[in-house]
């Protein structure tokens, strides 16, 4: 039996789980994507054993559809097409399909062969909360994220719940790679408390996985997200309004104790607005040769000074506005700084420092659900 | 004594001549832009040994400059800038520099070192052309260039003067990589026939130099070029209306004689609109495995049936409607033809053949000035 589907639905659902898999994938399983059609249409479903999307398209007709063919074959076949309608049909294991004069059959793999991820949550670890929030959380963190494999369980955000000073519960984000720190809470609506309360553990999202949520989350989401965390199995599913899911394994690892590495005391903090130091910053390094970027900040009371200091290619120097408490002079490296400064949602950036080798503090002016820590380099 | 330039202007005339500059290159100097100023402004020049482009920015005032720093920083100081005006100065062979409150210095090399490139061409080979047509020339046939090495002579386009049907003079231009053919003529004006008589033996425009031509000239250009060429030192000058100046050598060897493979007679033709024949070429390749794109077109009098013949991932199958005087199956190499399709300029495509083996002639129907030509896959 046939289900006709809406190309552009179609092309849309496989398309958002296309750019989960991996490219160059020596497993040919996990270069295909599952079709399968149910009562209430069709899903799409991808699975690199750690992550597994799944996304939907309304069908037009019931039928019994389950197949798995190579998920980017699939993506060009319906980028191709310029017709409404598409009717699949399964052939064994292969996907026949017919679209205005155009036909074809895409050969698949057995059904049998795509990896199982159990879809199986505790209730009472279900929670639904805005998906802007759980935007933030992911974006203003993954940039810390840090990409070294010998500290593995740096290489996630780590998601745990914790109480903020109003009493409100909040999921918080972290992720450091040790030169920086990226901290971004949000709070929880009231009586959503089970999947991350602070008296349970917190999980370790993995990169990848961030970067695909955050993708099917897009830029600007409205409404709600269904969260599920199972700390046993130590997996996560994300649940879209439109019936989007993302199923991923988090890293079995401990994140360390990041609370001690964020200062309490400082002697000194400035205000500074934000675009003008990532200016700065920005002309600053465009004369350093090669990757090399550290900079001096030379705070002076009324003027923040910005200078190289490898001068291997030239050097430069440019100074912005700022109210220093107290004057200091602290090298940085601009890299991580302007990444940190990129996310950050605010005019004006409050800086907190004490002396040059210890933590400085980097927060958005009024805002206090983001902090950074980038820690200075010797000069 | 120091020069003042506007930052938008040295930025856009940095940019242009950093595009033509190997990124990589092993040889310091080659990296470098050579920043002069005369007379009328500063003159920013890259060189490669093989190509060299000369842009322009007015200067506010006079002054002595002339170092030669590495391009691509010069280019990032002046993105990094948000202010008008940037006031450069020579220190030695380095560039000093200061626009508002950001000032800096780059290292440079001496500018004797910079190699030097002949920019004086005989004034009898020197022409002027409406830079549109040029433009026709390099891009509908850059498609076609080889990138083999072995047949180094069909790395690049061959430039030549040729008189039409009409008894006009034209300059043509050909590439080929063995595969496909294509040439594009268009008429020069009356009485510019100095650089490409067909007295006259054409050159070969290296593949990179056409790219960096067709870049400077723009998607859509009004006005002349003037274009001198030196076929005892086998190099071209380019000259846009705006003082941008390209000097390129030509590659030094004979172009075989392509017009022999131009079949002059055929048995079959037909039309095909050109959007539905590369939108049925897409969509049959789309179920094609890794780089594979073999398909056989069966032209049956009033439809041409496009399918695939590599059934490794999978078969398509789709028609569309033409008109051909005669049936005949015949196998292309799809990506071959798609690419000759893209640059043609016309609704319908008038297809000529004889047999499965011999080249296929592609033109646009009522567009005489391109000629395109494709041999058949044996399948």
């Amino acid at each position: 039996m046939s289900v006709a589907v809406n190309v552009a639905d179609l092309r849309a659902a496989v398309r958002a789980v296309v750019a989960g898999i991996e490219r160059r994938n020596d497993i040919q399983i996990l270069g295909c994507v599952q079709v399968k059609s149910d009562a209430d249409g069709i899903a799409v479903t991808a699975n690199d054993m750690d992550n597994k999307i799944t996304t939907r398209a309304p069908a037009q007709t019931g039928g019994a559809l389950d197949v798995a063919v190579p998920g980017s074959r699939l993506a060009r076949v319906l980028a191709a097409l310029d017709t409404e309608t598409i009717t699949l049909t399964a052939k064994g294991k292969d996907l026949e399909f017919a679209s205005g004069d155009a036909t074809g059959i895409l050969y698949g793999l057995p059904v049998d062969d795509v990896p199982v991820m159990s879809a199986s949550f505790p209730a009472s670890r279900t929670l639904s909360m805005p998906a802007a929030g759980l935007r933030a959380v992911l974006a203003n963190t993954l940039i810390a994220v840090s990409t070294e494999k010998t500290r593995y369980y740096l290489n996630g955000i780590y998601l745990h719940g914790r109480f903020m000073a109003s009493g409100a519960l909040a999921l918080s984000g972290v992720a450091t790679d040790g030169h920086k720190l990226s901290q971004q809470d949000t709070t929880l609506p009231e009586g959503a408390h089970g999947a991350f309360h602070p008296s349970v553990l917190g999980c370790i999202l993995p990169r990848k996985s961030a970067g695909l949520l955050l993708r099917l989350i897009g830029p600007s989401p409205v409404g709600d997200i269904e969260v599920s965390v199972d700390q046993v199995r130590a997996k996560a599913r994300f649940r879209l309004a439109d019936g989007t899911e993302l199923i991923s394994k988090f890293i079995d690892g401990v994140y360390p104790d990041y609370y001690r590495v964020i200062p309490r005391e400082f002697t000194g903090n400035a205000k500074i607005g934000r675009r003008e130091l990532l200016s700065a910053l920005r002309f600053v390094t465009s004369v350093c040769h090669g990757n090399s970027s550290t900079v001096l900040m030379r705070f002076d009371g009324t003027r923040l000074g910005v200078m190289t200091k490898n001068e291997e290619g030239g050097h430069a120097y440019t100074a912005i506005p700022t109210v220093a408490s107290k004057p200091i002079e602290i090298g940085v490296n601009a890299k991580h700084l302007c990444v940190l400064l990129a996310v950050m949602d605010a005019e004006v950036v409050v800086v907190r420092y004490s002396d040059a080798s210890g933590p400085i503090l980097l927060q958005g002016d009024g805002n206090d659900t983001l902090r950074q820590v980038i820690m200075p380099v010797r000069i």
